[in-house]
């Protein structure tokens, strides 16, 4: 925890979540609009207004869904985390063993950088833009990831080894694969990139 | 380059570089409280003043010196990158195979981390503050890399396998397990934490 304390702490209030169909609504607009506008101009650069104006809703109602710009923030990441997750475990359902489950989560991974490039981005902002955010959402995933990883060695299906140490070079692993080759170009052949990758990783811990 | 292009472009311009002794050294000074002082604050936090109060120095020698942030900025991105490479090149030099410098390499790179953590956070917010700059440092590298680990499948010391693959897949490790282990972690063993992810690149690479 030591190099990124110096930073400012973020607001941590909440606004009620809203209760009617019409409220649920302008929210889930406001953070679509936010998402674009964060992810095009950066937190610091992106103001209110201009998420407000993407979302053709008055200033003023952004407050009644949102503390301020933190806290939607904070709800960005989140939701990214969400998005992750769900795709990942939708995938990982039709598999048999973890290595079959590695090969299929990194793909909805990549694939989750494909549909969200801008949610991708705004995740990374928050190592600086909200350390705290940034280390929660790492770390809950990389926990998660180890037990799975660990009940697959007691299962046989994984060699034995580290799981965190394992957890955490897998994530490198689709994150970097992820930045370099779906982030920054377009068009690129996901199926090949896992298909390479998973060759490594299936050889790196197959039992 | 799709996603990162929207963002503002960084100045170019460079100032020239020092021809004394003494203009070497205060340029030096510059650099060090520059890395300090961005590295705690953020880039758009720390102003020239800032760092110029930590050097030391009047403001008006900054610009002797640099042209602006920008410019600073980009030195500390390359010299990290500098520091890496020649820390790595060291280790490796007494290895006398690929998968023996893959140890060597990543025990570079996480004690590079471990020294020099504001700068490591320098890097990584390039990726916001000068996306160019980020993907060139992480392109050039990865690319020597890639050349690598192709010499090393020519040799039969690696199994064959898609050298970029599996030189951005080595990198994703070495960055995460840096982050999670040395960046965000007091006193992390490193020796252990090589150790047990050699084990998984040893696997996944060996011929």
């Amino acid at each position: 925890m030591k190099n990124d304390q110096e930073r400012p702490k973020m607001n941590k209030m909440t606004a009620p979540k809203p209760k009617t169909k019409r409220g649920v609504e302008r929210r889930a607009k406001i953070l679509a609009a936010a998402e674009q506008v964060i992810g095009e101009k950066g937190f610091a650069a992106a103001s209110i207004a201009d998420i407000t104006r993407a979302a053709d809703t008055a200033l003023g109602t952004f407050y009644i869904y949102f503390s301020g710009k933190d806290e939607l923030f904070r709800e960005l990441v989140e939701d990214m985390g969400q998005a992750t997750r769900s795709q990942a475990a939708e995938r990982i359902s039709h598999t048999t063993n973890r290595l079959e489950a590695e090969r299929a989560g990194l793909e909805a991974y990549l694939m989750v950088i494909r549909e969200r490039p801008m949610q991708y981005r705004i995740v990374e902002e928050a190592r600086f833009v909200d350390p705290d955010a940034y280390r929660t959402y790492y770390m809950e995933f990389g926990q998660a990831y180890a037990e799975q990883l660990e009940a697959a060695v007691e299962k046989g299906e994984l060699a034995p080894g580290n799981a965190e140490v394992r957890a955490w070079a897998l994530m490198g692993i689709a994150k970097t694969l992820g930045e370099r080759f779906v982030l920054w170009e377009d068009g690129a052949d996901i199926d090949r990139i896992v298909t390479e990758a998973h060759k490594f990783i299936c050889n790196g811990m197959a039992p």
